[in-house]
């Protein structure tokens, strides 16, 4: 077991497979040491292998609380898909940046504290020096599937 | 007469002459082989070379087959503005990513189908595995020129 | 002082410290020869070392003229934001690509207006040749701190 996969068990993250996608595209492309990672949502996979969203609606109607657990969900979901293209998850040299873009109800102005769901959980998994990156927090009143938050990112890689 | 010129031919695709630029912007920018493309939209150039939007509005208040066609234009003008920037098209090695913004009516939720009009434009040009490509496709609640859909892509070039 | 930093002094520009971030997450992270920038906003630094916003609200209820401002003084922020994470701003090679995300009352349809504000900034302080850039200029119907435009960017670095 690689050191990253050691880590997210240590952390009781169990990694699903990708979200199924939804139209025409890959969950990502390498170009040379930079990974371009396709947008997603904070899925997850239930019994009978479809993808759910246990965190839906716009933030504001639901709580901070639950829009921070699905960009968490996001970035667990983004970590399958790199998975997928590069196959060794320890081939992750450090996380560049990420757009999220929040689905907000009217007056909700928080996106920043959302989209720390995800950054959250990339420090928690590879340290500061690999997880802290560069990122924007964007406005967007939907959605597809109705979900909080989508994040796309771009990540270098060995 | 290039590869890709040729594929066009096929397609029955004419290359316009790349959308004027309505402010301060480059049609792309080239560092080594990564192009950076600007947003566009889905113009087409009438008889007195103006730029005209062939389909306008919110999707939703639009059909979804239009918007598809618009963002199937916006392609082709992308086509174009990579030409202006790289000249020879079959330099280009593979669509890396595309961000589509979608010019969304309250209560549509099908942007990853209006993007589709885009994606499945560089898979019929290029092939599968050159044409293929990671994006998210988000919504907007108003875009200029009243377009139903922006797009800014990244392109792999040799 | 640096051929950049005389430049600012001829222009009347001083050039502030980089916003304090809000939430978790770096100003820029470099990959080789690309600094990928954080989305910033268009503060200032007031008397006390807090940052204030001078513009404020949707563009449409604030003039386009005072949306362009708030564009530049976001150009600056990022000026600040590249010299904290490159240290010699004379480094800067060339402007990428900025996506500039416009907060639009309703009915406002002249973002690329309102990013100029930053576009003219870097083609003033650099020249044509490595200030002008790919760009996007979209739309959303609010932003942190109800600012009225966000921006986030790409600049190739030696």
């Amino acid at each position: 077991m690689g050191r990253i996969e050691s880590r997210l068990k240590e952390m009781g993250v169990v990694l699903p497979r990708p979200p199924k996608p939804v139209a025409q595209y890959l969950p990502g492309v390498r170009v040379d040491n930079i990974l371009y990672v396709s947008g997603t949502i904070g899925t997850t996979v239930d019994d009978n292998d479809n993808d759910i969203l246990p965190f839906a609606g716009q933030v504001g109607d639901i709580s901070l609380d639950d829009a921070y657990q699905s960009a968490r969900l996001t970035a667990i979901n983004h970590l399958s898909m790199i998975k997928a293209v590069i196959g060794d998850l320890d081939q992750i040299v450090r996380i560049v940046k990420m757009i999220g873009y929040i689905n907000a109800a009217p007056g909700f102005k928080d996106a920043p504290q959302v989209l720390n769901g995800a950054s959250d959980f990339w420090i928690e998994l590879l340290g500061r020096e690999k997880g802290a990156h560069g990122r924007a927090a964007l406005y967007q009143n939907q959605l597809t599937s109705d979900a909080p938050i989508e994040i796309e990112m771009t990540v270098q890689v060995a």
